[in-house]
């Protein structure tokens, strides 16, 4: 295990070389950070869950065609995944307006947008991830005009797909974000949705209540972060009713 | 002069009604302002200067069928305009990297650009001004699809034209900023070039120096304003060699 080689450490994940060429073990971390890292905890089972939560997403896109880095989960923390070259931006799909987008515009959070909102911004740290346009994109090479085109029906669809399974839970999704990489086979090059997809990275609202179940729980100090992601799942049917998958009592998950 | 009814106050412009329905009367101030006018001066001359040169822009926009909301010069400070239903966008085209764009995405000032890069900025004071994308104008119904494609148009333009005028008097067009707005005529309307163009919402820089001839004088306090303005009315051809715009000493505009 510790001898694989690891290609990249990100905040909350990991990448380790694959047992073949052209792919990659990707691990979940239990690290949570949010404001460009400068805060930080680690917060038990927090990995596990985003691991398979992720996967579930991940291999339903699989399965109604939207092409996707994953393979297979392997274990607890890991799964299989294909190299790809990640195109530097995060791409964030908004249906509901919340977080910095009501901060910019000043638009209250809650307030239905009148149709979903694809922003990007660009992917660096040292910038605090700044926002960009497509004319940035274009322009610095970081995607081609097609390739952006490929990047916004990929967000369209997963914003989609996404949607409809939240709703069906009693959950709305007020937003998500989801990375992009270039996928060779052959000469054939195709956008692919790579990274995550769990409550770090979406905002997911209970359709009744309006709690919190994502990571806004862990930006604003709202506590309840595993409980919340564990609700998640189980609404996913991924967990067993009464488990919670804290360090020392790995949760039993449903097959 | 003082019954006129006053339209709007900006921070370096009043708008009073026409002598026509339809038309405005743009009167330049000498005010100075930067950083969402927390920074604000009086400085003499600078209104007289800016009437004289976006008089001279847009004068030649409409000679060369670039739609424009001006009609003619009135007097020392003021203008005829068509009266138009202004975008609530600041345009900016961005041929150098410079200012805002430098910070952002940590490109060092002065670095030529891959390509002309344009950008939007929703106008709101209260929120600062905004950088928006195509997706947000679009969602929240700031201009149409369609109407995004003429004012991109129109941008690219007055760029093409701006950096062949600036260049033939010796000054590199960094980046301009330009707002636009819809014209009806009868039940045909059309997106037009509005506002000014002139010093204040130009980057220029001497070629040879690289002296800054614009607003950053004023914003970084360079000093030494109304000079580089007068330096550019004089390159254009508008003030004579020995001529200052200064308060009780009206320049003489060469005709």
């Amino acid at each position: 295990m510790n001898r694989r080689r690891r290609i990249y450490e990100g905040k909350a994940k990991v990448l380790y070389e694959g047992p073949e060429p052209g792919t990659l073990i990707q691990h979940f971390k239990d690290d949570a950070t949010a404001f460009n890292a400068k805060k930080h905890e680690v917060i038990d089972g927090k990995g596990v869950l985003n691991n398979r939560i992720s996967e579930y997403v991940f291999q339903n896109l699989n399965d109604i065609g939207v092409p996707t880095h994953f393979i297979k989960r392997l274990n607890m923390r890991e799964q299989l995944i294909r190299e790809v070259e990640i195109i530097p931006l995060e791409v964030v799909v908004r249906n509901v307006a919340a977080g910095s987008l009501s901060t910019r515009l000043g638009i209250e959070e809650g307030t239905q947008l009148p149709r979903s909102i694809i922003e990007f911004y660009y992917k660096n740290d040292a910038l605090n991830d700044p926002m960009v346009s497509e004319e940035h994109i274009t322009a610095f090479g970081w995607a081609t005009p097609q390739e952006l085109d490929d990047i916004m029906a990929l967000a369209i669809r997963v914003n989609d797909f996404l949607t409809g399974l939240f709703l069906g839970i009693g959950i709305r999704l007020v937003d998500f974000k989801m990375e992009t990489g270039r996928l060779w086979e052959g000469d054939l090059m195709r956008i692919v949705v790579a990274d995550e997809i769990s409550p770090d990275s979406c905002r997911l609202w209970d359709v009744k209540s309006n709690d919190k179940l994502d990571k806004d729980r862990f930006r604003r100090d709202m506590g309840g972060l595993v409980e919340a992601y564990s609700e998640v799942a189980r609404r996913l049917g991924i967990l067993g009713e009464s488990e919670n998958p804290v360090r020392g009592e790995t949760p039993r998950l449903v097959e």
